[in-house]
């Protein structure tokens, strides 16, 4: 990683940029690497993406482990390359115990675009960072966005609040199901009901599918009284390892994408999506700050008292925070 | 909510902190809304508990939906209570998509509990709150540490981050599975085998709880190598259900306690978890301090000019952080 960002902070910035948005994949993998590694051009490197950015449709997608996701979005790319669009992927992987990478599990599944130009495909770890590295994966977005991807593809794990943040920032999301992953209450607990535009349940070729499918627009039916004019969630069934139902579900984000540009929704999410990311990026400032003025010291001074009963853990925070007024 | 706060809020701390010691479950509850309302007496509160932890043994539980935490949970409790000891459970539901709250379903199963007074059990929801209510879970841990439970056991959906982070706060973090529920590719990707200490196998009368065993210990040997003396993960088999194994995980609790205050871990482990509670609660501060001087407004403002290009999130949260420096 060091050498990766070593190298890249070597190269100038515009000239790196050029490059991405010409589709090198070396190129967009560099700035990528800036992203993640905080590298000291990273603030260079999104001057200079901003003004290029708000072409790419952003589509998340989430889904408990096994519903398919990464098939999912493989099939999905197989589809948008068959229309001539360029394509991103960034598989966000909550957690790998050993690599602190991604495991190899979804690069194999997509492996049939390896050699494909028009397809850039990333995965990235979250794993051990604050905030589920909420910071780095908008921005990540923001490089495939610059560098002229038609479509963005956003995988990632959801059951986890942090990861189905990173799915809801999209254009549109998409949420999967398979049936037989756990009944209605167990899909309800994961929360992941609330922020999906289109539901997909996949593996739709097996027992329960329609149970699935039913016990859905049931628990769909239970929410909030939608406003007129709403969008209404829908539910498509794919076999996404057969390519069954892909069209349909290319369909349906064609849709979404439609109504959001009719009901002036687009703007809204995307200017959200930015309020996210900059109070993200404010906070990590914040906490660095912190760290600066020596925070990490005194936090294991204060952390010890606190742990010994002789402070409580707010009067310790006030003493921590004290230092980053004073700066 | 706004009830509690305010009945709570008549009343005097010390005499609140004094009846929740003596075991009176009204008052105990009443202490914990105050921390999940944020109470303008919540420092009192957490004052006058400072010293009156320390007590209490804290044992999280994370796993994925369906493998049978509450059960678990609700196990261990009959056996913790046949022994006499005084237990605190707290129910951490990551999201609701209706309520904001706890389902039943949790409730339901605690509820050969509901008469003990030497049992206190809490469901806390986490949806929406920014670090899924990290600061507000410790809080309640102290308050059951504090009114004199023996034991605490955390129960969390395990399979995001943050709550995975929550379960691994506690002195000792036990994982569940169960068979069936994905291969081992996927329970590593569930990013849970790293923070157990020990492991159970849950629902083991099923078929493939020997596979799951094995690939357990298979993946857990694949790990980093452990340095000499360090804690070497065991895993227990249960049926909770039926009660079968929980004396075994009792013993693989109290083993693992043991060890924890032999190698001096268990202070360390206590002030790690002090120094997360103190830094969550400064971060927490700070942000409140960037929406107190208008940093909401300013936001907004803020993020138009991102989404549309004219400005990098990066120079965004510049602009967001001096004026908190400046207050």
């Amino acid at each position: 990683m060091a050498e990766n960002g070593g190298r890249a902070a070597g190269a100038d910035v515009g000239d790196l940029v050029a490059r991405a948005r010409r589709g090198e994949p070396r190129a967009v993998a560099r700035l990528i690497s800036l992203v993640e590694n905080e590298s000291p051009r990273l603030r260079a490197v999104m001057a200079a993406l901003a003004p290029l950015t708000g072409g790419a449709r952003i589509v998340g997608l989430t889904g408990s482990p096994g519903v398919g996701k990464s098939t999912t979005t493989s099939a999905l790319v197989t589809a948008y390359r068959r229309a001539g669009k360029r394509v991103g992927v960034l598989a966000v992987d909550p957690s790998s115990p050993f690599s602190g990478g991604a495991l190899l599990g979804d690069r194999v599944r997509m492996s049939e675009h390896a050699l494909d130009p028009g397809v850039y495909v990333r995965s990235m770890a979250t794993r051990g960072h604050l905030g589920g590295l909420s910071w780095a994966v908008p921005q990540a977005v923001r490089v495939l966005d610059a560098a002229g991807c038609d479509v963005v593809l956003v995988e990632t794990v959801g059951v986890g609040q942090s990861e189905v943040d990173i799915a809801a920032q999209a254009d549109t999301t998409v949420v999967l199901l398979a049936p037989g992953m756990g009944d209605g209450v167990q899909a309800a607990k994961a929360g992941i009901l609330e922020v999906g535009d289109l539901f997909v349940v996949n593996k739709a070729d097996r027992d329960g599918a329609g149970t699935t499918v039913r016990e859905l627009q049931h628990m769909l039916g239970l929410g909030p009284p939608r406003a007129p004019g709403e969008w209404r969630p829908s539910v498509v069934r794919t076999v996404a390892a057969r390519g069954e139902g892909v069209d349909e579900l290319v369909e349906a984000l064609e849709k979404h994408h439609g109504w959001l540009v009719e009901h002036d929704a687009l703007a809204a999410r995307r200017e959200r999506r930015a309020a996210n990311e900059v109070e993200s990026i404010a906070l990590t400032a914040l906490r660095a700050r912190m760290g600066q003025l020596g925070g990490d010291q005194r936090l294991g001074a204060l952390a010890t008292r606190v742990r010994d009963g002789d402070l409580d853990p707010y009067a310790a925070a006030d003493l921590l925070v004290e230092g980053v007024a004073e700066a």
